[in-house]
């Protein structure tokens, strides 16, 4: 183990179930792992779009494995997924983009809530099947996890502006010069300081060995409480 | 562990490199796990085109990830794949079909060479660079695992008729029916008789959690010295 930290980024969006498991995984792995985790949140549908790749389930077959495969990773990884009822309004017509910008706005005033923000809002869109579009939605997920009503106000505020917008914008950007096309997407920045760009929450194997560390399994000891 | 051994299938295309890896990882685990691993060569064309699924590569920036994924798997698990010169060419224009077929006949006629067989083709296509579309490419994979050149001429001529032919379209639907879009599919037979589907070279700590085994890593002590 090196004394300098290795820096991990991941880049994720709310909307995806798989993220969700990266972002446990990660953070679990903090504990073992001399890491620096940094959270990434970009937007997804900007990704999807501009490297032409499609959702899985617009595979009829792969739509319906995915229920199977979540409710499998939801027990190996003690993570609550939940398919919502109706998936395809959550996630295409509903979508993430206000709930990712209001991660934007709080990465940029308050970055030591996006942890919790962004697991409070994967526990609404992808456990409780409650709504991450409205704003409404977005000042409970903010009472949810401590913040009060005039620092909620400017926050949501600020998720309109062109600073965040812009930023929310940045992010993607650069997630896709590295190379993505969907969530998550991890550079792991290795032990020769080369940035390996990996695909997915299946990795951790790899990203292990690029690290020079070892995986040791779920760790689902750690699982937070309110999950 | 059980004393019944636990079924698992392993549906593949040797035109797939993903294939190839949860190929090696489960012969390696037969030796760890109590399980019986059942080989089935199906053809990765047809389910493609039932499924409507697209070969990776058709998004651009995940063609360009595959290289990079297929190297840091080759390292971890150490199996030598390399990516063909002409990648397009191979897969797409040569294509599997032939060798499919020339692997059914040989599991109808000597089950026991399925396994050397689909290795020493995979060799071929993902390793070496070499054809395996020709009867002749067939014909030199046959003799280097051993077998003579009559018994190479009757499973050539057995490969073109359509019992072989029939048999490959059957192990295909079956896979389609049991919800395949894409190679491997893996179908594990779990502790309580359930059929679970799973679907790529990464869900071996899955795999291992529904047969309630334990993953131990990528057993690279036990790649064939041949590799």
């Amino acid at each position: 183990m090196s004394i300098t930290k290795q820096t991990i980024e991941l880049f994720y969006d709310v909307v995806s179930p798989y993220s969700w498991i990266a972002f446990e995984e990660l953070c679990r792995y903090r504990t073992k792992w001399n890491i620096d985790l940094k959270l990434r949140p970009f937007f997804l549908g900007g990704i999807m779009q501009s490297s032409g790749n499609k959702p899985p389930a617009s595979v009829p077959a792969k739509g319906d494995y995915m229920v199977h495969d979540i409710s499998r990773l939801r027990r190996f990884y003690h993570i609550p997924v939940n398919f919502p009822a109706n998936v395809a309004e959550v996630l295409f017509v509903k979508g993430s983009l206000a709930a990712q910008r209001f991660l934007t706005a709080v990465q940029i005033t308050k970055p030591e809530l996006v942890e919790p923000l962004s697991r409070e809002l994967w526990m609404r869109i992808w456990s409780r099947d409650e709504d991450i579009a409205s704003l409404d939605s977005l000042r409970q997920a903010g009472r949810k996890i401590g913040l009060l009503e005039p620092e909620i106000d400017g926050l949501i505020d600020q998720s309109k502006g062109d600073s965040v917008k812009n930023r929310l914008k940045q992010v993607t950007q650069e997630a896709l010069d590295a190379g993505a096309f969907g969530a998550p997407t991890i550079i792991v920045h290795d032990l020769d300081n080369t940035k390996n760009l990996v695909f997915g929450s299946d990795r951790m194997l790899i990203i292990a060995m690029l690290l020079g560390e070892q995986y040791v399994g779920p760790l689902t000891e750690l699982a937070p409480s309110k999950l």
